[in-house]
C-alpha cells in the first residue's frame, strides 16, 4: 500500500453537496492507514501552486465538524476555473506541482469538480506516470446540472432538484390565489441539459399539482407554438405557471434570448440580451396581454442547503470516501460514479469509470422522458428522479439561521 | 353573548403565514360556544358577493389538518383585490353582502388582509352599525412587508425574513468561491419600506458573515456614492455583495429603474423598465467594469413555507384565535395587533387598535436602525427583529417534498 500525504480540491462552480463529498473524502483519508496528513488546497489547483494549503487534520476536529461541513453550502476550500496546458506544452506548471507535491510527500490526489476538474486529474495522472511519480490520483464529479456521462447521476443534483421542486409547488400555490389570468415564467438553470427544469414535475406525481408546461433544451423551441400552449392552458385555468430551462434554443440553435431580443437595449444604448424567462415574459405581454411575471431561480438552485436532499447529501459523502479507499487499493485517474443497482427499492453504489470515456460529452434527457409535443416531462422521468431528493438532509439551526462551516486560509 | 354563524376571508398578496392565521381563526371558532358554523368564502369578499363558501367544519377535520393548513403557503381560501365602495356611493354592493349574512345567519366576520382588507372591515362594520345588524367584525394584519402602524410586526414578515437571511447567507456561502473581482446585487422586496431587506444584515449578528451593503427605499438612493462604496469593498476583497430594496429612489423620488434607463427599449421596441438590481448591475457593468449579477428573490420570500419561522407562524395561529375570542366578548371594526411586551426574553401578546388610526400608513424602518452613512443597517435594528425568525416551523416532508393542505370550492 502505498503510503504518504493527500491533498483534496475543489473546483468548478459550487453546490450544496460539494462540501459533503469534501467531508467524505477527509473521512477516508482520517481512516486510511495509508494517509498520514491530508492537505485541503484552497482555490483547487491554484493553491497547489501558490502554496495555500491547509491541514485539514487540524481543522477537523469532531464527528460534528464533519455534520456541519457536510450541511456547508459551496465549496469550502473555495474554487477555480484553472486548466491545467496539455502535457508538452507548458510543463513548468506541472514542475511545480510535482515539486509541490514532492516537498509535502503528497502521494494521494482528490479533485472534486465538473468537467474540466476530471480533465485536470486525467493530466496530473498522465505526467505522474510519464515521470514515475508515484500519486494515485481520483476524480469525483459534482454537478447540480446532472449531465454527467457514465454515472447514474452526479452529486449535487439531488438537492438542487429539491430545491427546485419544492420552490415550484410554493410557487403553484402563490399563483393560484387569484381569478385574474396571469402567466407566471419560472426560469431553471441548466444551457445544454434539462435535468434541472425536469424537477419542476416533480409535485406533480407526489401532490398532484404541477406547471402547465415544461420547455427543456433538449427540444427546439417554437415561440409560435409556446404562444397556442399558452393560450389553449389560459382557456382551462387562469393561473398558468410554466418551467423554462435557462438553454432554450430555436430550430437554429439561437438561444430564446438571441432569436427574440435583436432590438433590445440597455440603459446605456448598449445591445442587451436579458434571460429567457424574461424574454418569454416581454413576448407573452405582447402576444397575448394578459398579467405576466417572469422568475429566475438563480443562485439559490445550486447552494439552497437549508433544503437539501438526504439522499443527495449521504451519497456525496459516501462517494467521497469511496474514491479514498478506491486510491488507496492501487485505483489511480479514474472519475468516481454512481451506479443503480435498483429502482425499487432504490439503491446505488459507488463505482469508478475511465475519464476518457466521460470527457466532453454532455448527458442529455433522453427522449423517453419528453412527452410527444415536448412540452413537458413523462411520468417514467419523475418516477427516476424521485429517489434523488428523498429525505430532509439535518441543518444545524442556531437564532433561527444554519451554522455553517468555514475552512479559511490563515497562511 | 351573540350567537351565529362566522365567516372568514382572505385578502391582499400572499403570505407564508396567512394560512396559519386562517387556522387559528377556525380553531378559534370551533372552540368558541358563539360560533355555530364557520364558512370560509373563497377568494375573499368576492366569494360572499356570489355565494363561493365552503363549511370548514366539515374541512377541517382533525389536529394533524390544522397543522397541515398552518405550513401551507399563500392563501387557502384564494385571495382578491376588491376594495369596497364608500359607503352611500354604491351601496347595492352592500345590500348583497349583507343579504348574504342574513340569509346565512352570519354574526361573525373575520378578515385577513393587508392594507385594503383592514378599509373592508371598517367599511362593514360601519354599514353594519348604521343599519343595526349585529355583526362582529375583527381585521387580521398579514404581510411581508411589515409596514403597518400600531402593530410591533405583521403576521408573515418573520418567515419572509427568515428566508431572506438564509438565502442571503447561502448567497454569501457561494460567493466566496473565486478570486476574481465580481459584484452580486440581491434585490429584495419592499416599495415603500425596508424592512424585508433588513432581514438581509441577520447573518451578520448571527454568524458573523453578511452583504458589503444594504441599501434601504427610507434613504436617497445615490448612484455616484454607491459606485464609490462598491470600489472601497472590492479593495478590500473580490466578492462584493450588496442587498437592495426594490423600492430605491433619488433623491427626487424618481425608482432606480426609472432614472437609470431612460435609454433602454424592449424586444419590441417598447420602453423598458427593468428592476431594481437589474438597473444597478447594468450601471456597475458599465461604470466599473467587473463581473457583476443581480438576483432578485421574487415570489418566494412570500411563499416559501419550507423555509417559515416557527415564531411567525405560532404567532399567526395565536393572533387568529385571539381574534376570535375578542369578537365573541363583543370587540368589533378592530385590528388585531401584537404588542412586545419583552424584548428580552422576547415576548409578545395579541392586542387590537382602531382601524382609522392605522389606515393608509406606511411604518418605514426608523433612523436610528439605519447607519449614519445610510449603506446598512444598526446592530440594533438586527437585534431587535432577529426573535421574528427564531425557530423552525414544522414541515410534513411526504416523497421528498412538503405537504399542503388545499380547500377547494367545491360549489
Amino acid at each position: 500500500m502505498l503510503k504518504g500525504n493527500a491533498i483534496v480540491g475543489q473546483s468548478g462552480g459550487p453546490t450544496t453537496a460539494i462540501n459533503a463529498t469534501l467531508a467524505g473524502v477527509i473521512k477516508g483519508a482520517f481512516e486510511s492507514e495509508a494517509i498520514d496528513i491530508i492537505y485541503g488546497a484552497h482555490n483547487g489547483v491554484e493553491g497547489m501552486l501558490d502554496g495555500r494549503i491547509t491541514n485539514l487534520n487540524e481543522v477537523i476536529k469532531s464527528e460534528m465538524d464533519f455534520k456541519l461541513l457536510a450541511s456547508t453550502p459551496a465549496a469550502a476550500l473555495g474554487s477555480c476555473r484553472r486548466k491545467l496546458p496539455k502535457m508538452g506544452e507548458d510543463d513548468a506548471v506541472y514542475e511545480k506541482l510535482f515539486d509541490f507535491f514532492k516537498a509535502n510527500n503528497i502521494h494521494y490526489f482528490f479533485y472534486i469538480g465538473g468537467n474540466d476538474s476530471m480533465d485536470t486529474v486525467a493530466k496530473v495522472s498522465a505526467y505522474a506516470e510519464a515521470h514515475n511519480y508515484e500519486i494515485k490520483v481520483m476524480g469525483v464529479p459534482k454537478t447540480i446540472d446532472n449531465d454527467v456521462v457514465g454515472t447514474d447521476h452526479t452529486p449535487g443534483y439531488g438537492s438542487a432538484s429539491k430545491y427546485i421542486a419544492t420552490s415550484m409547488q410554493e410557487i403553484l400555490r402563490d399563483c393560484a390565489v387569484y381569478t385574474v389570468k396571469a402567466v407566471t415564467i419560472v426560469e431553471i438553470m441548466g444551457r445544454d441539459a434539462g435535468w434541472l427544469t425536469v424537477a419542476a414535475g416533480l409535485p406533480r406525481i407526489i401532490n398532484g399539482i404541477g406547471p402547465d408546461y415544461i420547455y427543456l433544451p433538449e427540444r427546439a423551441f417554437d415561440i409560435d407554438k409556446f404562444i397556442e400552449d399558452v393560450k389553449t392552458a389560459l382557456e382551462k385555468h387562469p393561473n398558468v405557471v410554466i418551467a423554462v430551462s435557462e438553454g432554450l434554443r430555436d430550430a437554429d440553435g439561437k438561444y430564446v434570448g438571441e432569436s427574440a431580443q435583436s432590438g433590445a437595449t440597455d440603459v446605456f444604448g448598449h445591445k442587451y440580451l436579458s434571460g429567457t424567462g424574461k424574454s418569454l415574459e416581454l413576448i407573452v405581454k405582447e402576444k397575448i396581454g394578459c398579467k405576466v411575471r417572469s422568475i429566475e431561480l438563480n443562485l439559490l438552485q445550486r447552494c439552497a442547503a437549508h433544503c437539501a436532499s438526504k439522499t443527495d447529501i449521504e451519497e456525496s459523502l459516501m462517494v467521497g470516501a469511496a474514491a479514498v479507499k478506491n486510491a488507496t487499493e492501487g485505483i489511480s485517474g479514474k472519475m468516481m460514479c454512481f451506479t443503480r443497482t435498483s429502482s425499487n427499492p432504490y439503491t446505488v453504489e459507488a463505482t469508478y469509470a475511465d475519464i476518457e470515456k466521460i470527457a466532453n460529452q454532455v448527458r442529455e434527457v433522453p427522449a423517453e422522458f419528453i412527452n410527444e409535443a415536448g412540452n413537458n416531462v413523462t411520468d417514467e422521468c419523475l418516477e427516476y428522479i424521485k429517489p434523488l431528493i428523498s429525505g430532509e438532509s439535518e441543518v444545524f439551526w442556531k437564532d433561527g439561521l444554519p451554522s455553517h462551516f468555514a475552512i479559511n486560509y490563515l497562511g
